[in-house]
């Protein structure tokens, strides 16, 4: 095996799979990143067994400066080789391997030689044959796991609460997240309907590193289901995540659909004054804040203390509100979560009683984006 | 007690006392804030013992917006009420303790009640009456901070090792640190020499903490010694700090005067090939780097392994190469801080033997600069 290739064109690639490798495996191979190098390109990979990501570097990319003067294999030490490699002097470099697995470094001066594994010992990447495809707008795709995946749980006591519970049926894509306290939940239309109805469960921690790669780009995401296991398609990345297995509690039911009070507010408006009584409900033991509503005034009154540091109270002006007059106490942590995932929007929350959970939804796209939060009991 | 303030010159007062203020002391009231507010002025007042920080807020200063209804004293939670002020939803705020030490803090529709301590019970601060001031230029002074706390020692067991070394008799400034591994001094020549002599050794985490505060200012410092402590003025901040007891080692016996070969080089050219070097000297049990040098060749061959990693070695051509042909092994994160402190000047390194301290000093200042590294023995 040799080639020779622009650096940072292959630091990019690096990063990439770098995200699926972790240096806390027991399999010691996957502390590894696999190279395969044929005469038209170099493949990527790597895998912590939930995630694995495979990429390719193309010698018909002309940026990325490619020449293979000999194809070949080769599993080199992750982290290790990374650090060489955005370490080296010069802005190509030449890799090659020439007996056994020990792998030749030079760029300019600098030789390294490092010793490496074979890559017939890498385990296989799952094979998904599928026709049934989903195409989804990268910026839409990662806006929906950014404002689900806060409501995942990460207690492994209820393992399948610390997915996403994805459901398709036509051209209705749903996600919904719940650790039991909250829950978040978002609709989409896709412009093509699915061939097929589709029902599975996608870990937070892939989802979270899934929108990382997606990134700022708004490049179309493709999704395709097998049995156990999802791949995502990011241009030249494939992005494979295995699925929780289970069955999804009926969360349909757990969103009330009336309400005794409901109040219009912008969000960042909240969001400040919940930061603000936050800093004095954490340094409490039981971490709760209230809200008073008060119809006559169109007034919500904020209030955290701490028996030892003090307290603090605010009262806010509500675009409006409607119904009766409520106290509710809840964990501001849950609040905040929420209200950040509206951005700078004006919502509505609606409550039936202190200890029933309320709801927030956008003002102006109230069907497809819900977040549910349940209050706390103090007395 | 009662005043308004703009915010943002108020937390621009209260960061530069938080760095004296630890969470981790063993007298509670220093995990507070000391706030003294007479009809012109308010003192913020910070200290762990080691270090103390007292600046002003003036009501002469427009852009502080100060506005003072009753003058009085108080002690505050310093993290906690660095946090709420931080927060705050106004560009003004209210500060009043009315009765007790509880303090009311108001900004718009936020109002907090924190509960404080008597400042009454605050420790005093040193007093240093002394007319024999040293004013040095801020960036300069900065620098010699910079380039001499790498040397200190950051072990207790012999303490006196923990702090800088300053003499100053006449018009001569001298800075100097050592662990006993490697040793770093710096000296300059003071526009007016100084009436008295002096000889005091300043903690390193002290300097570090003074360094930070002049920032990229080049505004002068001003300093004052006094039998156990050192003030140093930066404007309206006065930055006091302990000495440290005992006498410093004679280091001026350590610094060989004669060498068998010197090499002059880039000091950034070396320093990325030790950087290669200890990614895998890291990697094994003892951290050493070794160097070849070749006079006839004008060549330093820097070599680096790791038994179960790898190998590097990379071929440099020296600026100037006279004297013996050396191999010479040390600790490359010594010779890394050295060269750092060094910038991208051309430097010229002097060897004695294997086995003798080396040094460094920049070629364009060799008096008044010099970094002392002992090697190691690898057989």
């Amino acid at each position: 095996m040799k080639f020779t290739v622009n650096r940072q064109s292959f630091i990019k690639k690096l990063n990439d799979v770098s995200r699926a490798i972790s240096t806390k495996t027991t399999i010691p191979i996957l502390t590894g990143l696999k190279l395969e190098v044929t005469d038209s390109e170099i493949t990527f990979t790597g895998s912590d067994t939930d995630i694995s990501i495979e990429t390719t570097l193309r010698v018909d990319d002309e940026s990325a400066e490619l020449t293979v003067e000999e194809p070949g294999n080769i599993v080199l030490p992750a982290r290790f080789f990374s650090e060489i490699v955005k370490r080296l002097p010069e802005a190509n470099m030449t890799i090659a391997v020439k007996e056994g697995f020990q792998a030749n470094i030079t760029s300019g001066a600098a030789a390294f030689t490092i010793n490496g594994l074979d890559a017939n010992s890498y385990p296989h990447l799952p094979e998904i044959e599928s026709d049934d495809e989903v195409t989804l707008a990268g910026d839409v795709f990662r806006d929906i796991i950014n404002t689900t995946v806060i409501a995942v749980s990460n207690q492994e006591s209820r393992p399948i609460l610390t997915g996403v519970h994805f459901t398709l049926a036509g051209d209705q894509f749903t996600a919904v997240a719940t650790d039991s306290h909250r829950l978040s939940q978002r609709k989409i239309t896709l412009p093509t309907p699915a061939t097929e109805t589709h029902d599975v469960i996608i870990p937070g921690k892939s989802l979270v590193e899934l929108a990382r790669m997606i990134g700022e780009d708004s490049n179309d995401v493709k999704m395709r289901l097998a049995e156990n296991q999802v791949l995502f398609l990011l241009g030249d990345t494939s992005f494979y995540s295995r699925l929780l297995e289970g069955n999804y509690p009926d969360t349909s039911r757990l969103i009330p659909s009336e309400s005794d009070t409901t109040m219009e507010i912008s969000a960042p408006t909240l969001l400040s004054a919940i930061e603000r009584a936050s800093l004095l409900s954490h340094e409490s033991r039981n971490n709760v804040v209230k809200i008073t509503l008060k119809g006559e005034e169109k007034s919500a009154t904020i209030f955290g203390n701490s028996p030892d540091v003090g307290a603090v109270e605010e009262n806010l002006s509500a675009i409006s509100l409607d119904g009766q007059d409520l106290e509710i106490s809840f964990n501001p942590d849950y609040l905040k979560d929420a209200l950040r995932s509206f951005g700078q929007s004006q919502i509505k929350l609606s409550f039936t009683s202190a200890l029933r959970p309320f709801t927030l939804v956008p003002s102006e796209d109230a069907e497809n984006f819900i977040q549910l939060i349940t209050p706390v009991r103090t007395f």
